[in-house]
Formats: C-alpha cells, sequence, structure tokens
C-alpha cells in the first residue's frame, strides 16, 4: 500500500484547509487539526486523518455546526457544565479544561459535563493536558451502539471509552486510554479496511455467532465488552456517567438521533480532574513514583502509553496512506 | 457440611459480642457488626461472618485498634481527609459519608480520601449509602499483594476492588461491587476452603503456571486481573486512587508493613460522590431510567447487585456454617 511521507506540521496543515474548505472557523478548524495531527505525531492511526472524511461528513450534511462557540457554565464552583453547541470536541475541550483544572486545583475535586458535543477523537488529550498541570484526570465519553452487554447478543453500549492520566513530575504521564470494548471501533474498522482477522472473542455476527470477520462485526453484527459481565459493568457506568450524569445521549438515544452520515454523533462527555498534592498532601509525587517505577520494572510489563510517548518525540515524517491523503484533498 | 440458622439479628449480636470481648468499643463494634450482618443479610459470605476471625486476630495483635475514633479534615468544601487512626473502616465509613454526602449535595462532586484504616469488607455498602440519598458512589481500595500484572507472574496488586452505584429513584440502585482480580480473594479462599476448582484463566501457581487449585493460587502463587491488560490498567488506576491520591498503602506497601496476622492490613480507600440532580439537572432519573429499563430488559441480561438485594428482602433465618459460628463462639 502506497504511502505518503507527512511532517506533523504538513498533516495539520492538510486537516485544517480541509475543514476550513468545508465550513469550519478558523477556531475550530485549528482546535480539531491539532488534534488530529497530535494523533498522527503519536502514532495512532485510526483517531488521525482516518477521521477527517467522517468530520467532513457531519459538516456537509449539517449535523455538525463548523462555527459553534462552546459555552461554559459554572453551576457550583466544583460543577462545571460545557455546552458545545453542537461543534466539533475539539474546540469545547480547549475551553472546558483550563476551567476544569482551575476548580480543581482550587477545591481537590471537579467535574466537566460536556453537552452537545460531537466526539470523534481519542481521550488522552483531555486527560493528558489535566496531567501535564499536576492533575489525575478521568475522562469517559459514549457514541452510538457498537457492543452488546455482557450476555446479550444485540449493540446497546458503545465502545464507551475511558482515558485515565496519573501526573509523575518530570516525566509523561501514567495514562491509559481504552474503549472497554474487546477491540475499539476505530481498529475493527482499520481491520475491516485491510482485510485482516480479529482475534477471537471480540465480535459477534449479525446472527449473534462469535465471528473473526471485522466486516461481519461491523454489517450488522456487534462487537463484546472486554472482560466479560465485569468489563459490562464497567462500560454500563461509563455510559450512566457520560449519558446519565452530563444529561446528553446515551448511545442508544445517540443512535436514534444520529443522521448516518458517518460524522460522530452528538453526545456527552465527562471530566473529572483531582489534585493529589491537595488530597495526598506534599508527599505524593515521591510515594506514586515508587509505585510506578516498580511496576514498569516488573519483568514482563509494557506500561499504556509508553509507545505513543516514544513515537511523540520524532521529528520525522508520519507515513500516511495516500489513498487517504489523496480523498481527504479531494474534499478540500 | 452442617449448617446452623440465625437470623440477621442474631448475626449482628455474635458478631457485636466477639468485637466487644476482644477490645472494641461499643461504637467500633457496633458498625462493624452491622457491616459483617448486612453482608449475610444480602448473602455474601465472603464478607460475612467468614471475615470475624481476621478481625479477632488484628485486635489481639494490636494491628487495629477497637476503640479508634476517626477524626475528619475538611482540605477544602470539596475533599475531605479522613484518619481512622487505625480503626476498623465501618466506624470511619459511619463517619465520613455523611461529610462526603452533604458536600456532593452543595457542590455536586466531593472526594473523601480514608487513611490509617482496615478495610475488610464489601464496597457496595458505602456506594449504596450515597446512591439512597441520590448521588453517585464510586469507591475503590487497595490491600496487600495477591495479583500480577498483566504481563507479570509476580504478585504487585491488591484485588483492587471497586463499587459504583448509581441512584434509582423508588427503586434499588444500580450496583457493582467487583474485584479487578479475575475472581476476588475472598472467593479463592472460599473455593480453597472447600476444595473447588477455579475456572481456568484465574490463577497461577508459585511457578508462574495457570493453574484451577485455589490453594496453590494462594500458597505462593497469584491471581490475574481480569480482563487482560485492559482490567490490568483499571487495577493500576485503583492503586493510584486509594493510595497515591490518599497517601496511604500502595498494596506493596501494605504488604511490607502488614503483620501478617490475618487480618485486614492498613490501608487506604477512595470515595467520590456526585449529585446528577446538580450537573445533570431535574430530568436525570427520567433520563437514566430509560436506559436502565432498556438494559434489564434486554434477553440475556442480568443485572449486578439484583440477587443481593432480593436476599436483602428475606426475613427467614441465614444458614451459617456451624464450625464457623462455632469458632466465632470459642473467640468470645
Amino acid at each position: 500500500m502506497s504511502k505518503t511521507p507527512l511532517t506533523v506540521e504538513q498533516i495539520y496543515t492538510l486537516a485544517y484547509d480541509c475543514l476550513r474548505a468545508n465550513g469550519c472557523d478558523d477556531a475550530n478548524a485549528a482546535a480539531t487539526a491539532k488534534t488530529v495531527s497530535t494523533a498522527e505525531r503519536d502514532g495512532s492511526e485510526s483517531h488521525g486523518l482516518y477521521r477527517l472524511p467522517g468530520y467532513v461528513a457531519s459538516l456537509r450534511s449539517g449535523k455538525v455546526a463548523g462555527n459553534a462557540v462552546p459555552t461554559v457554565e459554572q453551576v457550583t464552583p466544583a460543577a462545571i457544565r460545557l455546552d458545545g453547541n453542537n461543534g466539533m470536541a475539539p474546540l469545547a475541550l480547549e475551553v472546558g479544561i483550563p476551567v476544569l483544572a482551575e476548580a480543581a486545583k482550587a477545591l481537590g475535586i471537579a467535574v466537566l459535563a460536556i453537552r452537545k458535543s460531537h466526539h470523534f477523537a481519542a481521550l488522552w488529550p483531555e486527560t493528558e493536558a489535566l496531567a501535564e498541570q499536576g492533575l489525575v484526570g478521568i475522562a469517559c465519553t459514549a457514541h452510538t451502539p457498537m457492543v452488546a452487554p455482557y450476555g446479550a447478543k444485540k449493540a446497546f453500549f458503545s465502545t464507551n471509552p475511558i482515558s485515565f492520566a496519573w501526573p509523575r513530575p518530570g516525566k509523561d504521564p501514567y495514562v491509559f486510554d481504552m474503549a472497554t470494548a474487546a477491540k475499539a471501533h476505530g481498529d475493527v474498522g482499520i481491520a475491516a479496511r485491510d482485510g485482516h482477522p480479529l482475534e477471537p472473542g471480540i465480535g459477534l455476527d449479525a446472527e449473534g455467532n462469535p465471528t473473526t470477520d471485522a466486516a461481519a462485526v461491523l454489517n450488522g453484527g456487534v462487537i463484546l465488552p472486554f472482560g466479560g459481565y465485569k468489563g459490562s459493568a464497567i462500560a454500563t457506568m461509563i455510559e450512566l456517567l457520560s449519558a446519565g450524569l452530563v444529561g446528553d445521549h446515551f448511545s442508544y438515544e445517540a443512535g436514534e438521533a444520529d443522521n448516518k452520515d458517518g460524522g460522530p454523533a452528538q453526545g456527552g462527555q465527562l471530566i473529572i480532574a483531582l489534585s493529589p498534592k491537595l488530597i495526598a498532601g506534599d508527599d505524593w509525587g515521591a510515594h506514586s513514583e515508587g509505585f510506578l517505577s516498580r511496576l514498569e520494572n516488573m519483568d514482563g510489563i509494557r506500561m499504556p502509553g509508553k509507545r505513543r510517548h516514544q513515537n511523540r518525540l520524532s521529528t520525522e515524517p508520519r507515513f500516511i496512506k495516500t489513498e487517504l491523503v489523496e480523498k481527504i484533498r479531494s474534499l478540500t
């Protein structure tokens, strides 16, 4: 498969220009292009330029407003509501994260409930942004139904990702960002596109039978939750936190409301920030390093996020599928 | 195996008298006996009277103070520290939960960090206590090493449970309480005691080989995390939240500090409470019921906590192993 070398800056510009050409104002195009280009910078193909045709489809269908201005409502000093006003999530996050961080630094804990936003990216940008300020970040969101609850054969949950970041002074944070599905939807999509089989236990076909065919999972089948009934319970918690607690669509509601243009559904996102300095006290950094350094030095351990942080350091071009680059250029 | 019928009140009295005879003051004996008897009421054998000999061992060894008076420190209006002063967790929770609930009702979110406490019970009592007040509860804790991180063969995590409760007006809450180990330590202990085999994937023996022998897992082996690397990431988060953020022992530290008397190690616990009424608004109840009622009516679904809530309704005696009843009486 032919690939095109692009620097992170070139990826940003490719995304920015494409978004501007499809109705985004400068602020929305810049925030979303940054999200897309940092995903490619970190080696996350499934959340990089791969997402751009979907964003464009939703801008063109009118589902997403390219000129949305997010508005903040401070419900209490610790609880912040943010209305995305039907825009893409990156700008909403750019507005909301600093307000959340400020509240958590003052009160030890704070929550940001984002409504009427269209999230189509990874969650680590928001939790890492908090960790960079010495805060613990927990973020979760919902989308449209793709995952069967444990025991069931029909899609009801989305892949319901959760990200957690713990700050490590002077180091990259400990961070994970994972679908509570056995496999992220973007990765199933890439397997289907490339004709690669799935591992067993990832999905069911349209008849409810186990399958390793990614296309069968996407065409009327379902993804399974990770970790059986326990993973299914975590997914339920994420639905309740990112929809019930936020006051926006559960996955089943987002699926009913969505116009199926291939872009991001409207939904909510919940982010909690906590201050280890305030809650644990000044020793928190050395104390948690004792744990994390022992963990990462155990035989057989791979720390989540590590490969991404290593990829980030490279100043070399990233290799993007030429077909995708050409498709995005054709949309500009 | 011979069993003895005891009413919930008789179970409470058996536990209370035994704790009083072993150095507990009235407040600590009453709180802990309530925790033990409500576990038996709900059919949770592994957190009921089964725990009492361990409590007694720790009171007798002097590890746990039977007359501890928990002290509350309001770090900020939203962040509360609670020092268990080396006592058992039930009294600390009785003191801390109302302060946490008050803060969450005022601010939308609040956190309770419990230190120097000895937790030896389920976590649902604390999250359900919050749900009874219309709040969402999230609780997690750590203990001593029993679980190998994904990829490793040595114990480093404890079974690191997490409980989540979502209030359902007029109904029992949606609540789960699960070890992030593939199986709870108490349940592995009961399988070993009764000579029952474990399911595959639960544990490794002392040589790091997979085994279904519960005794081999407990004697030098390790339990595995649920859900592979994703479950292991959740367990890491729980270590960081309940030890790093609280400022008390990580599991590896608790293991080093513990006197191995068979009772609960000293450790921390983190509890977060959130107000759906404040964050989502007045519609939160009907909105989340739309989700939960669809979920529980899907084919093949079993809701967590449901069996426990059904057991709770019975006014009949509970059947306790006679050997255990006699052992507890001999400790009184």
